[in-house]
């Protein structure tokens, strides 16, 4: 065994590099994961390269060129059937943020045409969310009213989206698009599930005809205010809403049934709001406790560029809303284009996606539009109707915008109930309680996140669901670094390798050394346990020894192999341990260090002190040396000589 | 080659656990690191086991039976030393916090009792510390006024004691005294830099006699205050302070040339002490611009249980001083604790030395104490005068308590000037360059953390800079997580082990397949980055296969040795890129998965998605049963036929 040491090679300390070297790889590394300027910068003419940023930022340059009439042939047939989801779920989630419905129709309009410019996707739908809606009306509904000052409540509404645009396009810019993956997939399952349900308990004011309602979104305020007002109720209201969300619920079944059949469930909402206003009109039942969206001015986007409010005490709340949503927004619209994106096979540079967001956000708060992103299922619809490019965005676009300018006044008998059964019936698809039990399944504390995100919605406000969410995801985060798991490592037989004796239970032990394998970073966070926990194994394996008086402990080998770094706080811990085992007559062994480790240790003098010999390239190596120790160092003490390794079946 | 993988045992699923055991485990694990209870969970008789719980709770116990005359001898003379340095220190850190001078003096009577009865540290001397009293005044003087509201500032310093303590004993009880760790080794080093220069510049107020002073603590309203009262400066306060402030440093000096005379700078306050209040006495200083303490009341300490705040508005401002005072002293205390017993080689168990501070601080607050902990500077004088145990805390006590009843007068003339030069002294060791430069040597991000906790503290406040560092090492867990490293590995020639490339140039790749390593857990924060890596990965080796008209790439294989753990959205990630794979004809195959990622990855049919058999023990029988494949499966496309492996100089 120890002949075959020495054909190994050392373990290489990696050429010191310069610090700013250092310093720009790892920032490209953190903030330029996917090189997206590889081609550009392989490029050698300027024109070119001018050209190819241009692209780049304007993606439309890129597909125009090859765009043909099949193309826009589809674009038209999805085009329609997204403007026929997108005028009565705008209206809908409009209502949902306590603006005026019109708004909904607004932002349809302009963002997705920035989108179709700026955008990469090729399937999403741009338009507005329910859960950024209420998240809206909620944040800014706690310190001005809808009611009470509805002017500066919209253009504060204005100003969020912004902000929010303008947060979006920074963190493209900066490349910080990862920020936005601290909401992980547990979390955003969780968030929607209770976000959903907060939203459908909104939906009882319509349903039930309520004038008055709570402003908090909690479930328990939500259900007293509700049964607080039974005396209110109108039944009239409630069974028409009933009907409504039967028909878009049986639509919505038919279609998951048969994907071919997608446009019925597209189509249902566009057919409830033009039965409903009819059944108003004919019926006069606006008159009997149906309450009706009433008036919706003409014309297309106003400019809202000067309603925008810099000036304090508003500034901040706008900030705040802004930040929030906009951060929710980005979620869910990047998530949404990388899925159709894999799907057919094609490439999102999530940052180039933020920018895109932002300025179709920007734009649109100029435009009276409020907050808009990449809807899950408005792009799905988009993508089952076969939508090619972007070109399907424009030509909703155009349809909302021919609504604006003729069609307005038949929305004047749509009943409010009618929306609030679209809300409904577009929420219930957003409650996955099979991605819940999933997660269940496969990862407890992913389940544990995702309950508390809903818990924390449902219960508390949407911001204590997210806050405790990510606040939890990044708990999880610092527990994996700060206690990392040590395990001990025993020899596969018949073999060289060294596995861990938990999951290999055919693992055997050597006699007089202890492999330890530590599986995480050492970090101050760390430090202090691996310490303890180091003294904890070689503590119990003495025992053991001690009670089947077998040979006692030499050498403490220590894997680290997976130890993909290590600071100060750590090196000083490797110092200390090492001293502590020399104190009690046990030599440290150290196997297979990484690049960064071994720059470190050999830097820290950490490895001239345990010396060079002592550190080797693999596990077996380090045995075999350990073992010819064993065999030949210690001719004073030969009850601890081995001559042949002794296997202990664990 | 491939003949050899035959003999290869399959990678483990291991057995499935049930949740309740796995979540205790975990908890244990995060919790119990170090198993403190072993002894008296192994032990079967009654009242056997009641004799261990109160020797745990009441160290004392262990240590008294063993106490001899020998140690006694030792512990009077280091309990003697230890007061004359804090009687002296005691009184100026006392006027740092703004109370009144004879609270030093309590401070080292009450809490060093607790202690030697609960305190597991034979080195350890109990004391306030310059750090938390200067945080004292800081927090505590924004909201309450010492100078017009001295009473109720008072019983908020006592309040703030109280609260530190509570925390303290909880942190230990609920075994959470892993979360003082967040404070880095850096952030320390960074934190009492700055800290100590502050210190420094506050005392330029005692040195140059000046009555009035800022409440800021940063070095620009320092200097302002300062300097907008230059025609205020006493010159006769200034040299007196210059004088003794060289006798101390020369003093400091020495005994840090020869620790065998540690003594000389141990007793230097003391006697400065007695030659400025000498000095004054026989001159009449006082009245030519040399403040004095004045009266000291006479007796121990007063009780003061009854003073404590817990009215709004003033509870939550002394229970914030409280935690992060308390936070400070814990980390100090436990870090000192630490050093010694590793010189002595015997144990501290963190959890338990933290009920000890919070007891001790507890009592003291009901006791006209204020926070103390373990200072380094009193207990290196303590182990340096030979201590032998806790006794020598007593011992301090009882000389204090003597000075309390007796010797209070004596202090009349003492200088204030004298004080400030004791606390200049002590704070100049503070500052360690050394530290900080070797820091810079071996990681430039601790460097960095620890630049911006003295920046923080000496440009901003003391809270700044301990947020900016706690914030700046979370980062860089998460930044760890949220970013691992992912590398290319090559076959190190003439063995069968693979390894990093850029680590081992003169490892080789092979033709036909590459393989990565993943450096760090699969996490929501990282999936993304790590898709998007391994598909520029392979991108770029198609590239290079490309020109260089070699093989094309048919084989991925993912070495996943030191990935420690997975969630959902890490499984999700490594499915989605084993559909991108599967599109772009390439197989993908994984080695060494640990123990937790064949749990997840067989419950979420990863496993059975790309087959049992294309999961392998090693990288090297990875490599061979690709190898295998690339030469029999494909007769069909001779070209992509390699009969040898061949290897490619990196």
């Amino acid at each position: 065994m120890c002949k075959r040491a020495l054909h190994y090679p050392q373990v290489e300390t990696p050429p010191p590099q310069p610090f700013l070297k250092s310093l720009k790889n790892t920032l490209n590394e953190i903030l330029f994961a996917d090189d997206p300027f590889r081609k550009i910068r392989n490029e050698s003419k300027t024109s070119k390269k001018i050209e190819l940023v241009l692209r780049h930022v304007f993606p439309i340059l890129e597909w125009a060129r090859g765009y043909n009439l099949n193309y826009l042939k589809s674009d038209v047939i999805s085009g329609i059937t997204i403007a026929s989801l997108a005028i009565p779920q705008g209206i809908s989630y409009a209502q949902l943020a306590n603006l005026p419905p019109i708004l909904g129709l607004y932002s349809s309009f302009v963002p997705p045409m920035v989108y179709a410019i700026m955008g990469s996707s090729k399937d999403l739908a741009v338009g507005t969310v329910a859960v950024a809606s209420l998240l809206t009306a909620a944040m800014l509904g706690k310190e001005v009213s809808a009611v009470e000052n509805p002017k500066l409540y919209l253009h504060l509404a204005f100003t969020a989206t912004f902000f929010a645009g303008l947060m979006q396009t920074c963190l493209g810019l900066l490349r910080l698009g990862f920020l936005v993956e601290i909401l992980s997939h547990a979390a955003i399952i969780g968030f929607m599930a209770g976000a959903a349900t907060v939203v459908c308990l909104q939906q009882l004011k319509g349903l039930l005809g309520l004038s008055h309602f709570t402003h908090s979104t909690d479930v328990v305020s939500v259900l007293r205010s509700i049964f607080s007002q039974s005396h209110m109720w109108r039944w009239e209201s409630g069974i028409l809403g009933c009907c409504f969300l039967f028909f878009l619920l049986t639509t919505k079944y038919i279609s998951k049934k048969r994907p071919k059949l997608f446009w019925i469930s597209a189509m249902a909402p566009l057919v409830s709001v033009i039965f409903g206003s009819l059944f108003v009109y004919f019926l006069h039942a606006q008159f009997h406790g149906i309450q009706i969206i009433g008036e919706l001015k003409k014309g297309i986007n106003p400019p809202s560029i000067t309603h925008l409010v810099f000036t304090s005490p508003y500034v901040t709340l706008a900030l705040k809303t802004g930040i929030i949503t906009g951060v929710l927004a980005l979620a869910e619209g990047i998530a949404v284009g990388r899925s159709f994106a894999m799907y057919k096979n094609y490439n999102i540079d999530g940052n180039k996606e933020m920018i895109a967001f932002g300025m179709m956000n920007i734009f649109g708060s100029f435009s009276s539009c409020y907050l808009t992103t990449g809807p899950f299922s408005r792009s799905a619809v988009n993508y089952n109707a076969g939508c090619k490019t972007a070109v399907s965005n424009v030509v909703m676009a155009v349809a909302v915008a021919v609504t604006l300018l003729f069609l307005t006044p038949l929305f004047f008998y749509t009943p409010l109930v009618v929306l609030s059964s679209i809300i409904i019936a577009a929420m219930l698809g957003l409650v996955d309680y099979e991605a819940a039990m999933n997660l269940w399944k496969l990862d407890k504390f992913d389940f544990f996140v995702c309950l508390s995100a809903f818990l924390g919605v449902v219960f508390g406000t949407i911001e204590i669901g997210l806050i405790l969410s990510v606040g939890i995801s990044v708990l999880r985060l610092l527990l994996f670094v700060g206690r990392p798991k040590i395990y001990l490592m025993g020899k596969i037989q018949n073999t060289e390798i060294y596995r861990n004796i938990e999951q290999y239970p055919q693992a055997t032990t050597l006699s007089g050394l202890i492999i330890l394998h530590i599986d995480g970073p050492i970090y101050f966070a760390n430090s202090s346990y691996l310490r303890d926990r180091i003294g904890r194994w070689i503590d119990e394996e003495e025992e053991k020894l001690r009670k089947s008086e077998e040979n006692s402990l030499q050498y403490i080998i220590l894997d680290l192999s997976a130890v993909g770094n290590i600071d100060t706080s750590g090196i000083s811990m490797l110092e200390e341990v090492n001293k502590i085992l020399g104190r009690r007559d046990l030599k440290l062994v150290i196997a297979n260090p990484g690049a960064e480790l071994m720059k470190k240790l050999s830097k820290s003098k950490f490895i001239e002190t345990i010396g060079k010999d002592w550190i080797h390239l693999t596990v077996a190596e380090a045995v075999s040396a350990c073992d010819h120790m064993l065999q030949t160092a210690k001719p004073d003490s030969p009850e601890k000589i081995s001559g042949v390794p002794e296997f202990n079946n664990v």
